[in-house]
Order: C-alpha cells, then structure tokens, then sequence
C-alpha cells in the first residue's frame, strides 16, 4: 500500500481526527445540576460581571480556533472550505499532540476579506486565540493585521511567521556553524507569497541587512510591476540597490538562500555562484528548490528542506504548538515580534553547540524539549 | 457548601467543560505523514472533487456546533457572548455524554440577525449539523428558518424544538392516563416566546385543534396589540374564537395548561376552573407557574415541571442529544416536523402502559434507552 492509500484508509478510519471529550461528567443529577441548570448559572453570573473571568472558568483558557478559507492549502492551492478541513484537523491534532493545546478546526465558507474578518471576530468570544492557516497572500496579511487589532486574543496566521521562526532559528545556528555574521550577509528570499514576505520581516527584524525578495519574475524591485500592497511595502526594506534581474542573478555573491516557491529552481551553478559556505535553506515541498547533495556538490556548505528524510528539516511542529501553549498559559493579547525572535532563538538554543554542525542545525520536531521552551521563551515577554 | 458554591468551584477546577482530543495519534514521522503532510493532502483531493465525502474523511461526520449570540440564556437573560459560553459548554458536554455527539460550543460576539446568519453559514463546512441555543425570540425563529434554506445540514433551535418535543412525550402520555381526547382538548399555552410558539406549533401538528396562547397581557388574539411577526402568524393558528382576556379566563374548561413563562402566575383558584382532571406543564425555573402540590390540591391529575426533584420533569436532555446522533448517522439535511412528532411518540413510548400513571409519564434523563430510541425513530424518517 502506498503512503497515499493509507492515509486516505486511515482518513476513513478515524472518521474525523479530532473528537471532543467532557472533562465534566455528567452521571447523575446532582452532576447535572452542577455543570449544567441550574449550577451553571453562576459562573455565568460571574463572567457577565467580569467578562475576564472567562478564562478562569470556560475553554478560552486553553482553546483556539485554526481557521481557514482554504484558499492556499500545503501545495494543493484554492481548494476551499470543505476540503481543506483535514488539513485544519491535522493541524489540531498537532496543538494538542505537541503542545497540550485544545484546537477547534474551522472551515469558512467565504473567501471575502471583510466576511472572514467580521466571522472569526463573531466566534473569537470562545476562543483565546486564533491560527489562521492556508489563506492566500495578499489577503491574509490584511485579515491577520486587522483581526489583531479588532481582537484581544492572539492570532497567528501560522503560513507566515511559524515558517518565519523556524527558518529563522535555521539561521541562526547555520552562521554559527559557517562563522557569518548577519550584518554583512546578502541574503535572497524567493518567494513572495505569504512565508516569503513573514521571512523577510523576521530576518530583517534580527539584524540581516541585506535582503533581496524574488518571485518568478526575478528580483523585486521598485521598479517591479504587478506587486501586491505588501510586496510594494516591502521594496522600501529590501534590495536597498535597486537591483534587477534574474534569481540568477541574485544568487550572485548570496551567503543565504531562502526558497518557499517551487521544485528544481535552483541550479548547481547558481549555488556556485554564491558566496563560501552559502546556506540554502529549499523549502518547496516535497520537491525542494535544489536537492541537498546537489546543493552540496555545488560548493553549499548548510542545506535545509522541509522534508524529514533529509537533515535540517524546517518544520513547523517546532514553533507554533508551544507559541500557543506560551500565549494562552500567560494570556497575552498578541504574539509579538520580540516573542518570535525569543522563540526563534529558543529553538536554535535546543541544538548545543557540540552537537551543532552542517547536519544538524534544528531540533527534531519530536524533540520533547521543544514545545516547552518555546511556551517559556513566550511567557518571558508577556 | 451551597450549590452554587460547589458549581463555581468546579467551574474552576474544569477551566473548560470540554476539550479536543486526538483520535489520531502522532507519535513518530510516520503518523505525521499519514496524519498531516504529506498523506493529508489525499483526502483534501478526494473531498475537493466530491465534497459528500467530507462526511467520510472529517469530522463533519459526527460535530455539531453549538451556538448562541447570549441573547436569552436560562433565567439569566440577555448576558451576551462570553457569559454564555457555560451554558454552550455544559450543552456540549451532555451532547457528548448522552449521545457520542462532538459538539464545539460557540458564542458569537454579535446580535443581529444578519450576522448571526451569514456567520454560521460561513462556519457551517466544518460541522454536521447546527444547534441554536439561547437566542432571544422573534429572533430565533427568523435566524433557524433562513439557515434551514441556507444550509445542507440540520438546523435545529433546542429551546425552541426540543422543549416541544418532551412537552409533546409528555402530553400523549398524559392523555392517556386521564383519557382524554387530542381532538376535544382545550389547550392553553402560557408565554409566547420560542419555547411557546414551538409548543403550540407541534401540538396542533399532533392533532390538537383548540389551542389558545397566553402571554403577560393575556389571551393573545387577533386583536392583540404589539405582537411580533411570529405571535401574529400564530393568531391564525390557534384561539379560533377569537376570545379575549386574562389568563384566568382562558384557563376556564381547559384541559392542559403548558406553562414556559413565570413562577407562582397560575392560582389554585384557576386550576380549579379547569376541565376535570386537567393536565399541567409548569415549567417556569426553578420555581414553577404553580407548585405541583398546590396544583394537585385544586383537582389536577397529571402536573410535570422543569425540576428533577418533583415527579414528570421536562428535560430536553432526553430530545437533543438523540435527535442529532440519529440526523448525523443518517446523514438527515434537516429535522422535520415528522421526525420531532417520531420524537415525541419515541420518548412516550419508553413508559410501558403497566408503569404509566400520573406520576410516571415520561422517561427519567439518565435512561440509557433514551438517546438510541429517540435517534432511531429521527433515523426511520431519513
């Protein structure tokens, strides 16, 4: 049986991956009267005082929501709410598997931007925060920045910056082994879809200087035509020379690659036209932009993928069940960007530095450590 | 310790009534890639070009959402979102608990009604059926009827159906042990809010044919002031003779008096005017329209209330959980007026002819026959 025949008979198996248990029994009449009428009427009471205990006495403790519109799921694209649901389910099973993180998969029946925003701020009431998943750039920044300010509950929108985390705790360990120093890397991020744009943000954020954004018309620059909002607001923080021209291009002189786009992209010899032990990190799935060993040969001296079967997998499973685990166990209203650098840094502070090397520049994401000292690193900043 | 006490302590303790627990473990690279990706992306392109087998592959086959605005919770009245969100988890916890329903509580931070409806239309993907709850009326009936033309799953407002439902039980159990006749029964409906419209409208579809309404101003006419849409569109229904006056008059010759309104509003003096052996539903929480003992004192036969420490209690725990187990199992696009009649005919019927008697009329809330008996007979009628 192939991986596909079996995910799809374990699919019918379990019949929904999620399920919902009482952690209120209800075995008698005094249970009932207890957890439900007329018991219930008082913390009801309560809350309708003081709406802040909510979270001492209903699931907003330690429940969000992953929300999606399926708009851009894994590599399967526009493929809307029904079928995107095992996607978010899985994604659940994630939160609670890894980070103890009680997650209700949601499905939107609407790809407009106004009516995502105003639904997932109808519902935010039973939730302590919101992961948006899978929805198509540009219009999930848009939605995650306006929810952020509409609500006071974190949201997340986990395409953009749990990728951003990971490949920045990638990064930072891959110029530890390679002894570069952000400040003078060039940097080429291709991609300019919702991963690309968090990934720049971030590795700007931390310190690199110089970064360079390409889609698939080359470098973006000002001068670029058909950008989108953000990729405009992004020419004002990136290729700060005005360059244009192909990835090719761009990958001259680069110490770090960063690919979230599509297979076979880059070439041997444009890994060999990057600077000494150039880091790429070829994230398109489950073909990445350049094969590791081809990457190698090439001259590259750190390779990661998304792939487990490779070193270096840049997964998300590190980041986003313990940044959720961490913000609702503090209760803090937003992730930060100072608690995505913590957790950046807290991820790459997992791989000591005698066991740090070309290989093996990220924990695993079964690393039991992880979820922990991520929740921890975001609990600091709270 | 107080009960109410006790109930806010172990609202506490649970921080949360329920929670999301995988059905699918994750436990090594492996699980992964069945679980979430690669395998995952399988079943999204099967849903995406036959979505029906959602039903196969996700939870939709076996969650509902269970859904509130606040607008009229319990006693407790209009105590918005969060404040609510109790009761939806306590809700939750007895869907799991009678029925092995999943159910996800959830309180939406609006109060229109164009909201509300297009917000659950938009989360409805993720879930097999809807349960409306504590939504104030007229509201509720607008809401419930326009998600039943919206939506492809079952739309069912318990306050509303499921109080019907057991009233019904309660009733066709209660006719026969004074032996009485549906077709000659006065009826007197007493508050025209959702529970009373739903009573009165599932009675005459029973067979009842003389129903009269009452609410704080009386017997509810034609000629009634200041009747929402729906009282109006009952008026034609119900008080064919077009009488007018107090309740006290109404109560005059009748036979049953359903009461979802207010405590201590019905007299002895008025059971008194009643038909002979007269049947009464005083639901009123917790202290009921007219205490059974008063009430038995006046002459009444068969008195059922809302409590569980007199006998007859009317509980919808023995209606909602089976009903929607039965509609997820086979898969019903809506909950009929055939199948809340079934309902109603399934729950009375668990009350063998040999333990039938004024104090014995309806099946007791923890009767593990209920939820299967009442899922059967919405299962027949698919």
């Amino acid at each position: 049986m192939t991986n596909s025949e079996k995910a799809l008979q374990m699919h019918e198996q379990w019949n929904g991956k999620i399920e919902t248990t009482a952690k209120a029994h209800v075995n008698s009449r005094e249970d009932l009267a207890i957890a439900y009428t007329p018991g219930v009427a008082e913390p009801c009471k309560v809350i309708a005082k003081d709406p802040d205990t909510a979270y001492k006495y209903t699931i907003k403790a330690n429940t969000i929501a992953v929300v999606s519109d399926g708009s851009a799921v894994l590599g399967l694209g526009n493929i809307g709410a029904r079928a995107a649901m095992p996607v978010m389910e899985g994604k659940a099973v994630l939160f609670k598997e890894f980070g103890g993180v009680n997650a209700v998969p949601i499905c939107l029946d609407t790809q407009d931007t106004e009516e995502i925003i105003k639904t997932i701020v109808n519902i935010a009431p039973a939730f302590g925060g919101i992961n948006l998943e899978d929805i198509s750039a540009p219009r999930c920044f848009e939605i995650e920045e306006r929810l952020k300010e509409l609500l006071d509950i974190p949201v997340f929108h986990d395409d953009q910056h749990g990728t951003a985390i990971v490949v920045l705790a990638g990064v930072i360990n891959a110029l530890k082994v390679t002894g570069k120093a952000k400040e003078s890397c060039k940097v080429v991020v291709n991609g300019a879809g919702s991963a690309g744009v968090a990934i720049t943000k971030l590795l700007l954020t931390y310190g690199f200087q110089n970064v360079t954004m390409c889609d698939i018309n080359g470098i973006i620059s000002k001068a670029s035509p058909n950008l989108n909002w953000m990729q405009e607001k992004m020419t004002e923080v990136t290729n700060l020379e005005g360059n244009t021209g192909t990835l090719a291009d761009a990958l001259k002189g680069a110490d770090i690659f960063v690919g979230v786009s599509a297979p076979n992209i880059v070439t041997k010899e444009m890994v060999a036209s990057m600077n000494q032990d150039a880091i790429l990190f070829a994230m398109a799935n489950p073909v990445p932009e350049i094969m590791p060993d081809l990457a190698k040969e090439a001259g590259a001296k750190v390779v990661g993928t998304g792939r487990s079967d490779f070193p270096n997998q840049v997964n998300n499973v590190v980041a986003f069940p313990g940044i959720f685990k961490g913000a609702l166990e503090g209760r803090a209203a937003q992730i930060t960007e100072e608690m995505k650098l913590a957790t950046a840094k807290a991820i790459a502070g997992l791989v000591p530095d005698e066991e740090l090397n070309e290989n093996n520049i990220l924990p695993e994401a079964f690393d039991p450590r992880v979820a922990d000292a991520v929740s921890k690193a975001v609990k600091e900043l709270i």
